[in-house]
């Protein structure tokens, strides 16, 4: 049903801040966006619904979630808060094979309500969609059974669920050749087969694959049809944003240690650069420096991460915060880095903007001021959430 | 009524853990707290509550905010992330000022109301003492008035409210002279006869008052039987709580730039040093050292410092995660620091802490780890908040 959103106080689209805004709807899209007094005459008949002088934000995209996942790394946390680093738990066979071994042993059904759980927390903090990656099974059949989780929660979810299989680690009773063999030749045409994943991500790191592997399971994705992204320049300068922008890949996240070399190849290709807050912060590494790279032409956009080890972070707004308290952005730069390009990294320009032919996903801040979600700090005013011009209830 | 709380998977009290725990409340009051198995038999016939295997924390005690404010600088914020500086802001007659304005022309009620809607999202978020300061009023009659807004929390709302008198800044039509003459010979006395504040906290700073003028302020407010407190070393370093320490002092509060010889004269003294990482992270301030104030002695507490412009911060919990990330306390220091040390920053010794004779103040984790409101970022998963042993429900 055709339906006019009236009485708006202020909107961003993000790339644009228009007062006293009316937002017309049609088919789940956007038909119309502007001054409520220049709404044309067509939309003028249409059903109307008043959103009573609150603003409203496109719905929030994070572009980079792990979000199924099984067991507990709260000790981990605890105990890296009393100094013991990252990349010494996961060379001792903690960190990520901790979350590995948990969420091998667990069925499909309680991946499913887990992450169900998690991204309902998720909507109530305005993101309407979602990336989610494989990455804790290793073994075929646990990233398979991953994946179909993630379809599962596209199926019966309002929210938007953008699939990802991941190259995380290598497991500890394979070959690095033999591992690398399987998932390009056994593991990625699968996938593709059963439509399970749009892209191929690769945590190209320290304790986790090369350059010349990220590379090698990259030729593979792309032979596929799959897009692609990387772990980039966490833990180690790998050199994996460039590789990634050179093969035309959709984004290079993480980028602590990426320096202005990396920045321009990310600029030239046009390749998202994904700032993650929340890993940066709580592993206490430096933060990526998103006004130089912004300035450099990159499109940066920012994510939450969400894992149960580097980042248990459940907030966009929280990730958006740090990356203008860090990292230096505007509030204007950070809500343009945490909708329109996260949009962009995950190849969906229908989303993450409102305008006209856009999915009509938008927040509605309870209050006037659109920035107030941005301004309060580890508190969100948000009246409603509305994907596809209908309102979700956060108890979906 | 005599109550025994049964079933605790855990509790911090926050010296020690206990695992499998029971807690006995009289009178408001812990009565006997320890290992379940252990519960001695005068208690066994008291009625049950069940917690349901779920984690328990002190309530926590915010000793540091501004939480009564009218009007908006969501606009001061935005230009700040853009580059204006607080002290640029603030001496061109923005900033506090701002607030001022507005509260001054705020009436009581509107106050209150204000005040009363923040302080349910501080206990939604698990805070149930809350140390609150006058400040924004300036003038005799307006500093009166914020103080009876709190005094009027206190009799209305569930939680445990602590006034202070703040000397916040030189009112723009007052001479520093006739302010500070005013301020110790007429609104001191007066607060103190009307019973308004338990303590006077002077902003000594730039673009505040000097060393001298606080030392004069804490002199007077000693005199009439007040408590000490300060805002030192946060733009430049003053020597305040040094100040402050040899004054008996119950706490200095930011730190920014305190050095080795301040720490040391705040442990001899026991006066606290407060973090407020909400406002240093906000205006992108050196965070303090609080690894090496604690390993100096200090009894480091950490508080939001909740207020419109430096620290628009409602989380007590994320407050802590920063002060960890950032500050390089453990898990289990932050939780010191932001329920027994807080609680000692207002000289409530029997606050912040579940030990026989303190109130029975306490959170119940959506879980059975104590520590997972400070593992999760930007998600409090709190089951419910007990004040004096009475569950409050959040919508009070």
């Amino acid at each position: 049903m055709p339906l006019v959103f009236t009485n708006i106080s202020e909107v961003y689209t993000p790339m644009q801040r228009i007062t006293g805004a009316a937002l017309a709807v049609k088919d789940s899209r956007v038909a119309w966006l502007g001054s409520g007094p220049n709404l044309p005459d067509l939309y003028r008949s249409w059903p109307q619904q008043d959103i009573g002088n609150r603003a409203v934000l496109p719905g929030l995209v994070d572009s980079h979630t792990h979000l199924v996942w099984a067991g507990s790394r709260v000790d981990e946390y605890r105990r890296r808060a009393k100094g013991s680093s990252y990349e010494e738990i996961l060379s001792s066979g903690g960190g990520i094979y901790n979350t590995v071994t948990a969420t091998q042993k667990a069925s499909e059904d309680e991946l499913y309500e887990l992450a169900r759980e998690r991204a309902k927390i998720f909507l109530r903090g305005g993101v309407t969609t979602l990336e989610l990656k494989s990455g804790y099974g290793l073994e075929a059949e646990h990233e398979l059974k991953m994946l179909k989780v993630i379809r599962r929660l596209k199926e019966t979810l309002p929210q938007r669920f953008v699939p990802t299989l991941l190259a995380h680690v290598i497991p500890h009773n394979w070959s690095r050749q033999s591992y690398l063999e399987m998932f390009s030749t056994e593991l990625i045409p699968e996938v593709k087969r059963l439509g399970l994943a749009e892209a191929v991500d690769v945590f190209c790191d320290q304790g986790a694959f090369s350059l010349a592997e990220t590379k090698r399971i990259f030729e593979t994705a792309l032979e596929h049809g799959l897009k692609i992204k990387v772990h980039a320049e966490q833990l180690k300068h790998s050199g994996a944003s460039k590789l990634v922008a050179e093969m035309g890949g959709l984004s290079a996240d993480h980028l602590e240690q990426s320096t202005l070399d990396d920045w321009q190849a990310l600029a030239k290709s046009g390749t998202v650069g994904t700032a993650l807050p929340g890993a940066t912060v709580i592993l206490k590494k430096p933060f990526p420096k998103l006004r130089a790279m912004w300035d450099a032409g990159v499109k940066v956009a920012v994510a939450t991460d969400h894992n149960p080890g580097s980042s248990p972070l459940y907030s966009m707004f929280l990730a958006m915060q740090l990356a203008i308290a860090l990292g230096g952005l505007s509030a204007e730069e950070a809500l343009i880095a945490g909708s329109k390009h996260s949009a962009e990294a995950l190849a969906k320009s229908d989303l993450g903007t409102l305008k006209p032919g856009a999915k009509a996903d938008f927040i509605v801040i309870e209050g006037t001021d659109a920035m107030l979600p941005l301004y309060g700090w580890g508190y969100q005013p948000i009246h409603a959430v509305y994907i596809g011009g209908n309102k979700i209830s956060a108890s979906t």
